[in-house]
């Protein structure tokens, strides 16, 4: 843990005690009560991994809440009230902030932060996040970040929303972008295949779910950013109620034709736009896949819109550089938000492709970025790194220019031994062997900007067990630590 | 109205005031009450095509109730409390009724409608039917009849059953069956095409939403019955708390990939099981119609499973015939659950057939119904009629099968003229000279059961408009009737 302290957070010793600094808020990690000849000891387990998440937000909604009317922000599972206190002290024109938690270990610590804090416009409430969010408050800003899924909360926390900011978290990972495709469909309805960008695809997923609770009480989202931490997602959603716009769900969802061979796909849409509105896609169904001849999976539906709003992404960095530079995260945000703003222009093509997965999938080591983007470039298409994962490309390139540079390059360094080792009957052998339509020019300048976007994970990095514990410390009796989750 | 009147309800007068008897229960239709020196008369519309509908409840809620401890039933928009009184009255092993509205001139309705029928057990709420529901009451029944679509009070519904009946109404059939496609996509999430099989969709495309708001909250649903009944779709649920059930989703989820050409479809589940569990489907999608070639439609996601269960449906047959022989729609409801029992043996075929309209795509008068049947029970395949429509049905028989018996019955009775007007490169010109595979008797004694499942409708069959309106008679002014909905 030493790396962390020193490198994203600090510990203060105050009075005998030791807080956390996180942005500008201080927070307690221990809380010491004496009850009934008892000493009871609370204990937040302070996440340095999720600073980063926290900074996010604070950067989010004091950018949503410019040209607005003071806004009023509901922390619907406040925890220890870190949230709220950093909200009350780092966003401009808040009116109100409702610092919500069930438990009430939480109340206390929310109730001690505040006053360490010195923030008058935080207030504590003991309810169910579902109840208090279905009391017809109109709220600006809600914030949901629950262990596990938001799913229990989404359908309340729409119903809160009227030009509202919706900030979700989900930390099933598992569910959403690992293997546990059988309950990802059960809960957010979504059939997924295993593939590279699984990071992209359980965005697109949970924003699916959140779009369709929306659609249902005739409300409409746009996503303004899309966040992947590894074992969390993070997506913040501009909710309103806007029939007409929930009408355009008929193009913004969608199934994705997935082969699984060699990583190819098309995005084909439930509905396209028509004169008179949005109907049935009439195109033609993609059933095979028309690089290698495997026949495709069916990996949705899922949301197939933009998973960032580029004008919002632009105020963000602005304000990250103005006005939060105090953040610990300052750097990896700062190299997200360009990431998002070089991948502009590919942007609207849903999902990407490893390159080195599709080079390696034709048995040959890996091509240089330079390479890469001399390639697409030179044929005139587009291509970006994708901010989400390592590796991964956007383009809107077709399936078959993609892999006809990949082909080409490998001709060019293998020469007539570019076969070799390479089995009949197999998807890269008929890759291999079938006509090349593209000739990209590996010696053309290619132009790209440069971000860094990925940074090691630290020590300690990784998802926590629940964030409040009680240790019971009985000085009459045994000195016996005995702990027991209460949260 | 004189026929309904005649038909289905019976008008009673009692000390000047007039009621209307229906099942066991007697209503008022007025209230007249003296404020402020005015006379307020509130009337209630009722709605003689909704017999049949409450009938079935009664019937629903009175066979699931069977084997279990006395039950709890919410009735969440009571409107004048009829259903309330009803369930009091000719449902067994009743607790409790809930009945609840929002609306105040419902509640004196239905105190005045709990008195005149003395029944002891309905307890009238005055909530907000979602705040109610999040109460964490457990309820046994909820039946939810709202004006329009069900989709507002779903969650909160689900949110409330654990081994509960969930009884929902939705009157938007114009959204769910009819041409209003894009609201269909954006509040209930389902892509329709135009399809002579609508009622079935309709269903269908209401229990996939409703399976994924249960699915998102760890519940599954399975259906128990659903009904058309042409201006509005009803449909029962048995839901479960059980995760391991929500995982079957994963193969009760589909799309309809289905020709706008011809009507032939394919069912394709967006998972199977295999060993371990629900996984993606691996079977090849089908892209093009192998019937007459051209491009389908993708129709979904749907409920691809059962929508009736038949133990279930037998059960309340055997109900129907001896405790509940004074429903004023014992035949029409006998009729349907015996058609339904009928298509048994093709009930796990999803959608249906339209005989006659693919006769007329190929340019053919009708074919008789034992002629269909003997065509499809001479190749070995099983066939019934649908009862949700007239003219629709359910078989086991591919589609290619379907249309060589058209063919081959087109051929036998036009004989060399049977190109006749079929221009070339049109899909019946495709059909008609493809190769015929199966080869129909049509000369083979058929077997069929027979039901009376459909009746003409009453006169003044359709929506009402809402339920209970204000007539303020100003006595003391110009005696002059202003009307005011006041829900």
């Amino acid at each position: 843990m030493k790396q962390i302290v020193k490198e994203l957070s600090m510990f203060i010793e105050k009075d005998g005690q030791r807080f956390i600094k996180e942005g500008k808020a201080l927070i307690q990690t221990k809380r010491i009560e004496k009850k009934e000849g008892k000493l009871i000891e609370e204990e937040v387990f302070y996440n340095p991994a999720q600073i980063i998440n926290r900074d996010l937000t604070v950067l989010v909604i004091d950018t949503f809440q410019e040209n607005r009317q003071p806004i009023t922000i509901l922390d619907a599972l406040s925890a220890s009230g870190l949230r709220s206190v950093r909200f009350a002290q780092e966003i401009q024109n808040v009116k109100e902030i409702y610092a919500n938690d069930l438990s009430l270990a939480s109340l206390a610590l929310i109730d001690e932060n505040i006053k360490l804090n010195n923030v008058s416009n935080v207030k504590i409430y003991n309810m169910d996040a579902n109840k208090l969010m279905k009391e017809d408050i109109k709220f600006d800003v809600i914030d949901l970040d629950p262990y596990g899924t938001v799913c229990p909360f989404l359908d309340s926390a729409i119903h809160s929303c009227d030009d509202s900011l919706l900030c979700i978290t989900c930390t099933d990972s598992r569910v959403l972008c690992g293997p546990d495709t059988q309950k990802c469909f059960a809960q957010y309805g979504t059939a997924r295949t295993k593939m590279n960008c699984f990071a992209e695809n359980g965005l697109r997923t949970l924003l699916y779910t959140i779009s369709q609770a929306a659609g249902r009480l005739g409300k409409a989202i746009k996503p303004l950013i899309s966040f992947y931490g590894e074992f969390y997602l993070r997506v913040f959603v501009h909710v309103t109620k806007d029939k007409v716009q929930t009408h355009k769900l008929f193009s913004q969802i969608g199934n994705l034709f997935f082969c699984q061979s060699c990583q190819s796909f098309h995005v084909y849409p439930y509905g396209q736009k028509e004169d008179k509105g949005y109907k049935i896609n009439k195109k033609p169904i993609p059933s095979k896949c028309e690089v290698c001849g495997s026949s495709f999976k069916i990996n949705g539906p899922v949301w197939i819109d933009e998973i960032n709003n580029i004008e919002f992404v632009k105020k963000m960095l602005t304000n990250l550089e103005t006005r939060h530079t105090h953040f610990q995260t300052f750097d990896q945000i700062q190299g997200k938000l360009t990431g998002i703003i070089n991948q502009n222009e590919v942007s609207s093509n849903p999902y990407s492709y490893n390159m080195t997965y599709l080079a390696s999938n034709l048995k040959c080591t890996n091509i240089s970025k330079k390479e890469i983007f001399a390639g697409f470039q030179s044929l005139g298409f587009k291509i970006a790194q994708c901010y989400l994962q390592v590796d991964l490309y956007k383009t809107n390139a077709p399936n078959q220019a993609i892999y006809d540079i990949i082909k080409t390059w490998k001709k060019i360094k293998y020469g007539e031994n570019y076969l070799k080792s390479i089995q009949e009957n197999t998807p890269a052998y008929t890759i291999l062997t079938s006509e090349t339509t593209h000739t990209p020019d590996f010696t053309f300048k290619p132009t790209f900007n440069s971000a860094k976007m990925f940074y090691p994970n630290l020590e300690g990095y990784g998802p926590k067990s629940k964030a409040i514990q009680r240790k019971i410390v009985e000085l009459e009796e045994d000195q016996a630590i005995k702990k027991q989750k209460i949260d």
